[in-house]
């Protein structure tokens, strides 16, 4: 016996569905508005870009080389888009390209000496940003988070 | 006085920031990762994409219409991305364009009744996938995170 209050609830309302979305929706904003934040500071105060930065991260990652096709999954950023930054980089001096022995058409590409100091200096100021851009969270509160945010992502991996 | 170890740690260590930095990278991570599969899923199953399923969500949300100036605002996409976009909607007749009296220049973009249909049966298998994707975090859990996400975005609105 259920009354119709209950009936109704049990029909119009699905409460984790709508939990989990509106969580999905939230993260989508906040992530949004950190990356607005740092294209406009990567913009304004150091003179490049957020796609610029990321291909830095992630061959500062792989000092010994990382290779072009493996660069992109590593990043948000088009494949086409990779190859222009690349570019870029190579003729500051910032990466290299080298070929693989034994392989004709992959390259590993790498940061210089330089491009790992310039990219270490802006790292500082990312890492000092962030910090910024989350102070409303305290130490324990964004550790609460990240460690639910890995266990979602557990499944993502999975997948 | 402090002891050598205190010394070292609190020169080389700067707990907050790293972990506000690797909240960030999960964030980051885990909105790729549920972005990606939302990509794909709506590609396969559906034949659409997310900046389209993107537009018509904005769209829903203003039955009396959106300015195209403002619409881009509530969205990831480009601006050429949205006209174009809005293009097809309209061709498909699930969207139309309506000039705001007395402005020339300006339109209202809306979604048909037709339009509505369809992005309200899109909205219903986005919402089962978020929970699906989400599915390792129990009510509770979604919620804790939704509300430490939403003080963190209080910052950012300030801002």
């Amino acid at each position: 016996m259920t009354t119709p209050q209950m009936q109704s609830s049990d029909i119009t309302k699905k409460p984790d569905t709508k939990t989990r979305l509106r969580l999905w929706l939230r993260l989508l904003k906040l992530s949004s508005s950190i990356e607005g934040e740092l294209r406009k500071r990567l913009r304004d105060d150091h003179g490049t870009t957020l796609p610029r930065f990321d291909v830095m991260a992630a061959l500062y990652r792989y000092p010994d080389g990382l290779r072009m096709s493996d660069l992109s999954d590593h990043l948000r950023v088009s494949n086409g888009n990779v190859t222009g930054i690349l570019d870029r980089l190579t003729e500051e001096e910032l990466a290299l390209r080298v070929a693989i022995p034994g392989d004709r058409r992959a390259h590993l590409a790498c940061l210089t000496p330089k491009g790992r100091d310039v990219f270490s200096d802006l790292a500082k100021f990312h890492e000092n940003w962030i910090n910024d851009l989350l102070h409303r969270l305290s130490m324990e509160e964004a550790e609460t988070v990240s460690a639910l945010l890995e266990q979602a992502l557990a499944s993502q991996e999975r997948a």
